[in-house]
């Protein structure tokens, strides 16, 4: 299951962390952008070139030391089809370098288009008789508004090809509570709803680990929930946005994580990618930098949470 | 606000229903797929080709008698970023062709990343001093579960860029009550606590018509919870899924619209792509039977609901 590749590298690397890929221009370095509107003009192709050297640069500064990549589906969309070229571009690249990635879709959908849905991020499209991979990430976050039918398609991809998915259970954002901290009428609430069919549908797809191959997304930015789910969900791996930019710090996540540091990869989209723009120095120096953010942010959370064993 | 345009085109063609464009290979004559393939090979591009072929001959075929079309994102997200350039030239095929164009393709994320989202799919995005348009739909479908920062950075398109929204609220899949039935604390169930926030979200982006830009999802399979909201929502227009194939007919659609004939509008997919199927015809004459289909559900549904006013 791929979670236990995903828990494997975290162990290696003794590094919770994926570094968030949502590369937006204001964030890449005048220079690469002179380099790739040079070549393409100021273009989608140019901007989507731009955003490929960018993810490059990070990559290659970061594949030893963070386990784990997630670039954001809607910014290489903005970029047209170019941009989706750079995202197909981007999760090839790192996977080359050992990474293991996780698109950040939030796909949902009825069962037929999620299986066409997972076909195009984590399986293969079937071309006559050819096998085809579209996007080949190892994990795909999915909204599970639709209920199991959403989510059953992507189980089958679990079991048997390496896959893994997140499901939104409590987001990061300031309105996340408007419809997933409501209470339904047995008391609990819609995230905790959401987090147990986690669990059920987990059930079906169990690793090596202790984990199964069905995560959440829980923000950091909501500390108690994160605890709550922790202890209510213990087959359910967490990935945690919110760390950073959004407000959140590592005692915010420290109650994600179980008794060996496991269970949850914390994510740092802005304070990775923007780094250098923070740290004031050269702009030639943007990958140096993220890899020092990167170092610091694992340092602090590891000093939270111990060893992981 | 663009749904008075989709209205429009509507009650010119007092047609309401929209032609999905869901184009697995399987849906596509051979002779098509021969061609495309023959040009690029067994690859996705050859595939996105095909697609795109298809696509054609079927927004020539309807594009005037079926005011609008919805390309489901998952169906080209399978051919890779080749299939994402045939969603592309479709959408701008469609618009050429005079019809109103709704990407079904559920996005969702915070605030940050839907103004991304809303770039991509309605608006444009600036690279440097151009403002270049993406995938340019006039509507786009986007689950709300992270309420109204998930919601509002779409109002802005809504209101000066002339694009709609339609928010999930009750699905047409068989799981769809899992959580969208459950009652909350209130009383009131999640679908129309859903759709309340649709009337909510609304009220700041109200049309010519007497509906705002915010729409809702409701599906065909649910005759009773479409006649209940159809109540309950008064400015929410309806996209309707799961007629045909999933099992909906024109009576379940019929409590979708208001007294004027208005409110809703019906797709179908499956049942007007493989209309030649169906038939029997002639691979070659796959249009003009999705045509034959198209005006046969036009009449059924608006036998139901009478001229529309």
């Amino acid at each position: 299951m791929s979670f236990d590749r995903l828990i494997k590298g975290i162990r290696e690397k003794q590094n919770p962390t994926v570094a968030g890929l949502d590369p937006k221009l204001d964030y890449i370095p005048q220079y690469i952008k002179d380099e790739a509107f040079g070549q393409y003009g100021t273009t989608l192709e140019g901007a989507a070139e731009a955003l490929y050297m960018f993810n490059q640069g990070l990559i290659d500064a970061l594949c030893d030391i963070v386990p784990a990549v997630k670039p954001q589906a809607a910014y290489y969309e903005m970029y047209g089809w170019q941009g989706v070229r750079a995202l197909e571009r981007t999760i090839r690249y790192a996977k080359e370098k050992g990474m293991f990635v996780i698109t950040d879709g939030k796909r949902n959908d009825i069962g037929s288009t999620m299986e066409a849905y997972g076909a195009a991020h984590l399986g293969t499209t079937k071309i006559v008789e050819e096998s085809v991979q579209a996007f080949g990430a190892d994990a795909l976050t999915v909204n599970g508004y639709l209920g199991t039918d959403g989510v059953k398609p992507l189980l089958e991809l679990c079991r048997n090809g390496d896959k893994g998915i997140f499901i939104l259970v409590k987001t990061s954002n300031p309105s996340s509570g408007e419809l997933q901290d409501r209470k339904l009428d047995d008391g609990l609430t819609v995230y905790r709803t959401m987090g147990n069919m986690c669990e059920s549908w987990g059930s079906e797809a169990m690793g090596e680990e202790a984990y199964s191959s069905v995560g959440a997304v829980v923000g950091a930015t909501y500390p108690e929930q994160l605890g709550e789910l922790r202890k209510a969900l213990p087959h359910t791996f967490f990935l945690v946005p919110g760390y950073g930019a959004q407000g959140g710090g590592a005692a915010d996540v420290a109650p994600a994580f179980d008794e060996n540091g496991l269970g949850a990869i914390i994510n740092s989209s802005r304070g990775i990618m923007c780094a250098w723009k923070k740290e004031g120095c050269a702009p030639e120096d943007f990958a140096q930098a993220a890899r020092r953010e990167a170092i610091r942010m694992r340092d602090e959370i590891v000093s939270y949470i111990g060893k992981i064993k």
